[in-house]
């Protein structure tokens, strides 16, 4: 069979693997992926094969990956969290008109926003917006419009890729942005290791956040106006209570 | 011990529930929740008791939740999907307060944005808002500015909810928003029944989403200008390739 799986392992553990992305690794001879994504799930196979290419060759890895199943190999291709949300199953699905023949199927994951928001209570229980701040793909000016609109729509807000070495102020600016819209007072939350070791979390204000220093091992979260601080948890409220 | 976890247990089916959630439910003297979603999980714990309420009195159950885990009785409120999308870990914890001694867990599931989105491909991948159309518990008004903010962010949207009996009218009032800002011609899909039996999906325009009749099993997600039909599939580049 000529079958590639896109599987969204989730933030890291074992216990966060649905059994369908299980099956779909069982299944594949080849296991492709960032090296460390493949890490962590390498022990539950030992003396599988494995794929990796760097951080920035993720279309040569994609299409490596379908090399691999046109050629009979059956293959997973490992993305963390959730395969769809800024993971490999685009890439991957556009390059398919030129492997007719292979059968790719996306196996859904628990993406940071969700392991996230539960490490710090309900962030995202009503209409929220999800933003990568990473410009390595998309031009600021993008990035900058969308946190406008989010804090116009009043939306929670969940930044991935807050951070990192050559952005060291990108949250910052992404603060002032939404400090334009937004109160100071706002509650966010940040969490960092979502389900590995040493995972930490901090309930904040948005104010508190613009200073904050956070690194790419972290997840941002920014509430609506409704956001509240509840018993060390950071809740956004569907609206129950009022309907009470 | 005085424990209550919130476990999302996803679309539905037994192989998209994570281990987490199957330990958090195994631990649990009680299963709690809306009646569909502890069907969905009853046959994994034959025996086990369960507490139900109707559809509408989501705080009292949260609060019976607690009742019984206060009087020593671990306790699972089950969400379908994620705990925190639209889920139970909301309202229950915002009454934490009122139960010191419980102890809560939130326990993250595979939501319908993620396990609709592998089904089309991934719509997902680039920034994007999930927004559900419900005005039980949201004035219209406030759903209709997150609409339109979220179509002048150009994000890929995922619309939760997009209909009911009563609400026959909404999806197509929501795309009439949504076409003052995008074209007619934006790639949108929709699929019915995830993970379930007789899962259905499509790939249309948004144009012929406005005249699609769609039931509240459905899941609606409407792309950003970048978004495109690849092969079936409904794919949002994540920029890879331009950067190539």
């Amino acid at each position: 069979m000529n079958k590639v799986y896109v599987v969204g392992i989730g933030p890291g553990g074992a216990e966060q693997i649905t059994p369908q992305a299980r099956t779909a690794m069982e299944r594949a001879e080849v296991l492709c992926g960032y090296m460390v994504y493949i890490d962590l799930v390498r022990p539950l196979y030992p003396g599988k094969e494995v794929f990796t290419t760097p951080m920035t060759r993720e279309i040569e890895r994609c299409r490596r990956c379908l090399e691999f199943a046109q050629s009979g190999r059956t293959t997973a291709m490992l993305c963390s969290g959730d395969a769809g949300v800024y993971g490999m199953a685009g890439p991957l699905l556009q390059l398919c008109p030129e492997f007719p023949e292979v059968e790719v199927e996306v196996v859904p994951g628990v993406t940071a926003a969700l392991s996230g928001g539960a490490a710090l209570g309900a962030p995202l229980m009503h209409d929220f917006c999800v933003i990568s701040l990473s410009d390595l793909l998309t031009p600021w000016e993008t990035i900058e419009n969308r946190l406008r609109c989010a804090a116009r729509g009043d939306f929670s807000i969940c930044l991935y890729n807050p951070s990192s070495k050559k952005r060291a102020d990108y949250l910052r600016q992404a603060c002032d942005i939404l400090l334009e819209e937004k109160s100071g007072e706002t509650v966010c939350g940040w969490v960092r290791n979502i389900g590995r070791e040493g995972q930490e979390r901090r309930v904040l204000t948005l104010g508190e956040l613009r200073g904050e220093t956070v690194d790419m091992f972290t997840t941002v979260f920014i509430g609506s106006s409704a956001t509240q601080a509840v018993s060390g948890w950071m809740v956004t409220p569907r609206g129950y209570e009022a309907k009470r």
